[in-house]
């Protein structure tokens, strides 16, 4: 029988185990993080040592943590290793990989516009965006390997580009969930399909960690100018309305 | 053949156009509008004292000219008409038309929880809410009419428990998609699920008139509290992002 490929989980959160369970078909995931508690059908739980050492490498802690884990792991990384991060911005996690990860490594961004909600269904169809970082090659391969093995809808984009578009996004979507969810108990019966679409939306963030909320809005560097924006025009918007 | 009863539709909008296609299998329609051009496939054009004059009459003029409205039709009603009004908000028209309409009138409030682009693929399961203005029977006989004959989801409430609720289902819902139509042209590629779905609330409230968006956020007694709460939790999560 042939030997699936080890690959090296660093974080086991919500997200680390969605990426467990549709990657171990295709490969023998070996997890690392102080808050797992034992093996389980996807990973089998390591120590940093060994989950580094691991040909494939992929990080899926939250990016606040991101410089501190790339520190640790740089001297346990295999020579020639692909490294690869999920997080939710990329400017910054491209910038700090390049900094404090050896030269022999590989390195890939991805950002999976998606999380364990929206991806209850399946992984065909979701979209994924994916950054060169360190090797025009391998961010070929990886794009290519996604929307093979995972029927994922991929963008081939810079971390600039994928920051920009991705401060509008999910910059936007977070802070008005935010706000929403504060006003809970919201109407649920005279309700109309444009607010329930509006709902929808919200639910599918409401249980997305604070470190989630806090990279989308602080880690983006173009967060805050869309923010900055969409707050000014809902001031103009309140003027309106008062006078 | 039986022949069916007359229904006057004042106001030939699009949602009144969007009434006129519903109720025209069970009403001879005669619809007076100013800015209609001729008979259609679902009503006839009338002069004003024709359509005041049917044994029911439908207001589907803005909010803003109800009240003059209702002063032209006065005169012009059929004595124990039903007089159903179908504006956003239902506090003011509530009072206006018991105001306004002759003693003679029996009038119940209704709020259609959806419009053109909600209903295009038909009404079964929509919502709308139904007032008790003047007669409880009629309001009541108007409640069953629209589950039996339309398949409406109807809701019984008073003119104050649908505006507080419609405060922040549609104050909020109109407020927030005034704001991200005015950031357009806004990203379609590197979407997630959750900015989809608010993104379709927003396009099926995107050619709403001015005078709904009015009528929501002025007319309804609510809005301005809600509205207050709304800004003052933005205010917030501005505050500690900027810290």
């Amino acid at each position: 029988m042939h030997k699936k490929p080890r690959l090296g989980l660093i974080g086991y959160g919500a997200f680390g185990k969605l990426t467990a369970q549709h990657l171990s078909p295709h490969f023998d995931v070996r997890a690392y993080d102080p808050a797992m508690d034992a093996d389980d059908a996807h990973a089998a739980k390591v120590d940093l040592a060994e989950a580094a050492g691991c040909p494939v490498v992929i990080l899926a802690v939250p990016v606040g943590i991101l410089e501190q884990t790339l520190t640790e792991i740089a001297p346990k990384l295999s020579a020639g290793a692909l490294v690869i991060d999920v997080g939710s911005v990329k400017v910054k996690p491209a910038e700090a990989m390049l900094r404090l990860l050896p030269d022999h490594v590989r390195i890939v961004g991805t950002h999976p516009l998606f999380g364990p909600q929206s991806a209850k269904d399946g992984l065909a169809g979701l979209r994924i965006a994916v950054c060169e970082v360190r090797g025009a090659k391998d961010a070929r391969r990886t794009a290519a390997w996604c929307r093979k093995m995972l029927a994922l809808k991929v963008f081939n984009v810079t971390p600039e580009d994928h920051d920009r578009e991705a401060a509008t996004v999910q910059g936007l979507t977070h802070l008005i969930a935010r706000v929403l969810l504060k006003m809970e108990p919201l109407p649920t019966r005279m309700t109309t399909a444009s607010f329930e679409r509006l709902m929808q939306g919200v639910d599918m963030v409401r249980h997305d960690s604070p470190a989630v909320y806090q990279a989308i809005e602080r880690d983006n560097p173009f967060a805050a100018g869309v923010r900055e924006r969409f707050f000014s025009l809902f001031d103009k918007a309140r003027g309106e309305l008062d006078s």
